[in-house]
């Protein structure tokens, strides 16, 4: 079920489905009323565009939905290439269109913060693209550790809700005895994160670096092979060496490469493995996986 | 090639692949300088949405478009459903826009003329749907009959240019004889006729019956069996039993069914025959086709 979508930059071929899915989204969703409404987050320009599709074809009120806009910086695209939505439908149109935020970049850590609950974090950070591209990292938070149940029976501490408490970190009064939960809790069991980045020839700033680093999985586009890297950038674009590179940065422990020029369709076997050995080549032991349409990936929980 | 495209009405389901397929052909175009514009022919409003999604995505100016809005009557939806798009971006975003033009109903005819040359016509008319829906007909010009060659002897009219006058409908001197074209041509060869209707609960006015009389192939929505004609109507929808009363109505001499309810996938071809046998059963003898996608019909020339 989606309740959350992602959009890496503006151009066509990553974003023109979006009304279309919305619509079917609508249509398949049960006539509860207490739907939750999808959160889309991406470049500025995004909700303007979605609430004058929907508007156009009549389309609009049947699904709920929120659009939390990214204002991109003038560096993340060539000089000239930068075109300023901040006015789109402000104030007129837009009056009328679903709820939206503006999530304006934070000098400090050079990222976006988009949400972030008990469970888990998500933030953006820029990319250099032909048009202004961010890359997107989901982060959960540490899990406590296991309880010591040795511990807890030597202390005295009954099974039961006491346990739940120490568990979310709450220290617990047993007569006299203060039982705190780092005495009776195992290391907390570190999050997964899971990093995917939008079209780019590479990272604006740092925010990519910082908040990459020791990424489970890191998902990076390979436009071109290693010997077009002159063309690559000049379209905006990565090779699988520069994916590479970047995920080796980062500490990556495993890379996706994506986004494959039409040069290499799915069925050029001899030219996507030429692709993956260009990666795997940098990676060493790291896995690196050629991603293609609808592949899931399971990220296997920590212990 | 593609160089003309209808929309029929501005459902998502008929529409929002547009900016997509104008990318698409973009990339696909040659250099060629001397590219013909794309004439898109749609409802009031699509200039605007292909304006702004390709400006947002900046994929503006790769390819010449010019979009040819209709201008629907409120009869066409629901009362309290039509929405007037007339002054969508007019005078402002749209200046800086493809050129377009907007084409309003002729009273007199009950129809629309979009395009009309020696060879042949492309006429639009109303249809009753949840959003105003048009339809779409496509007409050849008779062609002159055939040089009856011994006709042309016996006036001693010289093989050559002067047989293209006559062929051309033009009289030729020779001499102090006057030969005139239909003193040597066979009868003229009537052109075909296309009739593609969008999405409707049946025609408005009078324009649908006499564009579409005597069709060489109809295009007809059939989304419901005929079973459940009350729950088509309420959705703007036909049934094949509909579609086929329309068909023999025009004397139409071919009928293609076509947007079948999801109720009804490709793969259910017990529910599929029976929407062919309701169709069939009132068009007799004349041949009834359920469409699947990218399905090519020909249509014979005459003789």
């Amino acid at each position: 079920k989606i309740t959350k979508i992602f959009i890496t930059h503006l151009h066509g071929d990553h974003m023109f489905g979006l009304p279309g899915l919305l619509c079917t989204l609508s249509l398949q969703r049960s006539p509860d009323a207490s739907v939750v409404p999808i959160d889309i987050y991406g470049p500025l320009g995004l909700r303007s565009f979605l609430w004058r599709s929907l508007e156009l074809s009549h389309s609009q009120p049947l699904l709920p939905y929120a659009v939390h806009e990214l204002v991109p910086t003038q560096d993340q695209c060539p000089d000239g290439e930068f075109r300023d939505f901040s006015g789109l439908d402000r104030g007129e149109a837009l009056a009328q269109a679903p709820p939206g935020t503006v999530v304006h970049l934070d000098a400090e850590t050079d990222s976006y913060l988009l949400l972030e609950d008990e469970e888990l974090s998500v933030r953006a950070f820029r990319l250099f693209h032909r048009v202004p591209s961010f890359g997107f990292v989901l982060e959960e938070k540490p899990r406590p550790g296991k309880l010591k149940v040795h511990v807890l029976q030597e202390l005295g501490v009954p099974p039961g809700p006491l346990y739940g408490e120490l568990k979310r970190g709450r220290a617990v009064e047993l007569g006299a005895v203060r039982v705190r939960p780092r005495d009776v809790l195992g290391a907390p069991v570190p999050g997964r994160k899971v990093c995917v980045l939008g079209d780019c020839a590479g990272p604006v700033g740092e925010g990519a670096r910082r908040l990459c680093g020791h990424a489970d999985l890191l998902v990076h586009e390979a436009t071109l092979q290693d010997g077009l890297q002159d063309a690559a950038r000049l379209r905006g674009h990565s090779t699988p060496g520069q994916a590479a590179r970047f995920a080796r940065e980062c500490r990556a422990r495993r890379l996706v490469l994506t986004h494959f020029s039409q040069r290499y369709p799915p069925d050029a076997h001899r030219d996507l493995r030429s692709l993956l050995r260009d990666a795997q080549a940098l990676m060493g032991d790291l896995p690196v996986t050629l991603a293609h349409d609808f592949m899931t990936i399971e990220v296997p929980m920590k212990n």
